[in-house]
């Protein structure tokens, strides 16, 4: 594995290498951000075409019936399902996923109080991703709740008697460190706690089983590993024991019971349905399902299980070469060792230079991206990398230490979004 | 004004008619359901076209800042401001009107239960657009406040010492009669309480002035008369001295005050951005701008004043033409007939045939809609149709009633979106 040669005979043998060619790769560039914004699959913008110019621009209104617009966030959610082991007509796709959090914290804190009366804590993580947190604040405002934020090490210790709900992020946006999401929900369980699970780091890119696992809740984002564009439509899934017990608190027109009744009085439609709210964008959602059939298609590669299998040897050997080629240069990893507690991302840290350092690399063509505090953050995305973009990667990497370009005043500046 | 000549001749003298190139329109249709989803503008396409191939195909996460993506919100609230009346940096675009809604309403009764403890009276029209009513209802649950909804000629003498929010949407989906939004705020506030106005089929369509009618809050859609495409995103305005009063309780990540510091602690951001939530569709705001820039354009011909006198005149002529070409086939107006109090819409009822009549109508081309119960509802969007559309539209309309063609079965088969 010491020179490139390795590398070009793993993608000769790659099953999954086939899956590439549905993707637009830009030139020059090992794209290494995938966990941030995933690169566009070359269906994309036909559909984005098709939807433009017929669908809106030719048929109008008429294509809520005739291109089926209105089943959209139910059809996308039934193609999001067997990602992550939920059932058929059990996820819609609408709303981002700070939404899709608020609706089901809302309930989850319904059913805990009406259980537990008493109980008033909520836990998360100190490092979940911000706006999971920036939520629950909100919440545990709103019903005079309290919210505890613990390191991942210590969330075992936290459940007892006292615990109302549970709010974990699988993986981990900044380490890439994945939770044992059915010994946690278990453990909660046994506690009568409930747990929501966020998927947005986990969805297409981990192998992920909610039904098995008895989770309460789920959210996740579609436009990291699921490729679905920038900033499109979320998903949210509830475990059918809760999904018709409580009503979420976004009663918007698309999750009644008859939308088009246009009754006066709310009445929750049947199942997750109910989770809907305002009018989905069509364009966003149209272009995500071009997106999340190439994971149909991936299917008959072996699907989730050889997709992870592909990213634990991706981000295994780029560790490897990044500790041996780049020993020296103050780096450090910040995601677990163990690849079976390790999601498609590598983090490194270093005590000065992180910043400076992803500036200099995506100035060479190698893209990753910047996380406070400190982290060098490399996603590896299975479907269109290849292994020889690990090898090139960590090559990239090394030559910006060694020639000690990201010390230039060019690559320490602050762009509005990091 | 009996025969197309007359009609012609309003087209040739037309000022507005340039814009109509600006529009994609379907041959052999007559459009009249733009206050449901507005027809595509020609550069709309372009747009996607670009964000796909370039922004998110090319330079993929280098677009949040290369393409400018994370000032979409503002710079798209800056472009609908001058259409409403709001000041600069006062507007975002986020969201669905639904969760808008949420937002403002939340918002507002936080503020009237510090005035007013003891007041619990919401009211809202029974008339009003339903996923308001619906809003309002998990809002009136959440906080002990109760809903009342009442006839539009009631709304001043409800408005007393008791109420603490009023709800009302300026022009009415059904009728559209368009309430008088500074004399009711003007006496709301005379009782201190607060007015959320829903814009969703007033921008672009009617002139309105949020500033000087001293409003409180305000929301609206961008997919009918401002022609932003298929759920296409809302927005949302605040008036000054309340935005920094009250935080909203959607405190996703785009409405913290710095978002990529990742803080664990939420400190909503200064101003109108604070109600931001989750991340937008960049493909949704961006095919959204290309839309409003229609507007801008269309200040050299006169603006929102010129707009709303062409709708004035189209709808009138079209009353005129229906009361005289379909006189005994038992249609009735149900918009109002005073062209001030009128937006850019005719409704007329049927007691029994409303729905099939605009079935029948669509198969012959001209497109309308229903709305429950018995109403054919027709949209008169200025920007791009014609007087002579006015002419042929009524002409065919007759055609359906004098030839029973909407008493076929074809037509009585109800579709799942209507």
């Amino acid at each position: 594995m010491t020179d490139r040669a390795f590398y070009e005979n793993l993608d000769a043998i790659d099953p999954l290498s086939p899956l590439r060619d549905e993707f637009h790769l830009p030139p020059g560039t090992i794209y290494l951000d995938g966990n941030s914004l995933g690169i566009m699959p070359l269906a994309a913008p036909v559909r984005a075409k098709q939807v433009m110019l017929q669908e809106w621009g030719e048929d109008l209104i008429a294509s809520w019936n005739k291109a089926d617009w209105i089943s959209l966030p139910m059809r996308l959610g039934n193609k999001i399902a067997p990602l992550i082991g939920a059932g058929q007509d059990e996820i819609v796709v609408c709303d981002s996923t700070s939404l899709n959090i608020y609706k089901v914290l809302y309930s989850a804190i319904q059913i805990a109080r009406r259980r537990h009366p008493a109980r008033r804590k909520i836990v998360s993580e100190k490092t979940n991703f911000p706006t999971d947190l920036y939520i629950a604040q909100s919440l545990c405002a709103q019903f005079d709740m309290s919210l505890e934020l613990v390191e991942s090490q210590e969330i075992d210790a936290i459940i007892n008697d006292d615990l109302a709900v549970l709010l974990l992020t699988h993986v981990n946006y900044r380490s890439g460190a994945i939770l044992d999401m059915a010994q946690i929900t278990s453990l909660a369980h046994a506690h009568d706690a409930l747990v929501i699970w966020d998927l947005c780091h986990s969805a297409g890119s981990v192998p992920v089983d909610l039904t098995t696992a008895q989770a309460d809740f789920a959210v996740g984002c579609t436009y990291k590993f699921l490729n679905g564009g920038p900033g499109s439509p979320a998903f949210v899934w509830v475990h059918p024991q809760h999904v018709d017990d409580i009503a979420q608190p976004l009663t918007g027109w698309m999750g009644h019971a008859a939308p088009f009744a246009f009754e006066t009085d709310y009445q929750p439609a049947t199942g997750i349905r109910s989770y809907l709210c305002g009018t989905p964008s069509i364009l966003a959602m149209s272009v995500l399902e071009s997106s999340l059939d190439i994971f149909l298609k991936a299917q008959g590669y072996g699907g989730m299980p050889a997709i992870y299998k592909k990213a634990q040897t991706l981000t295994s050997l780029f560790i490897q070469l990044v500790e041996k080629e780049c020993a020296g240069y103050d780096l450090s990893l910040v995601s677990p060792r163990d690849p079976e507690k390790r999601a498609s991302q590598v983090s490194l840290a270093h005590p000065v230079g992180a910043y400076a350092m992803i500036q200099a690399l995506i100035a060479q063509g190698v893209v990753g991206d910047y996380r406070e505090p400190g982290v060098l953050r490399f996603g590896f995305t299975p479907l269109y990398l290849r292994y020889t973009d690990v090898w090139d990667a960590a090559r990239q990497l090394q030559s910006v230490l060694q020639s000690e370009a990201w010390r230039s005043d060019t690559f320490a500046a602050r762009q509005a979004v990091t």
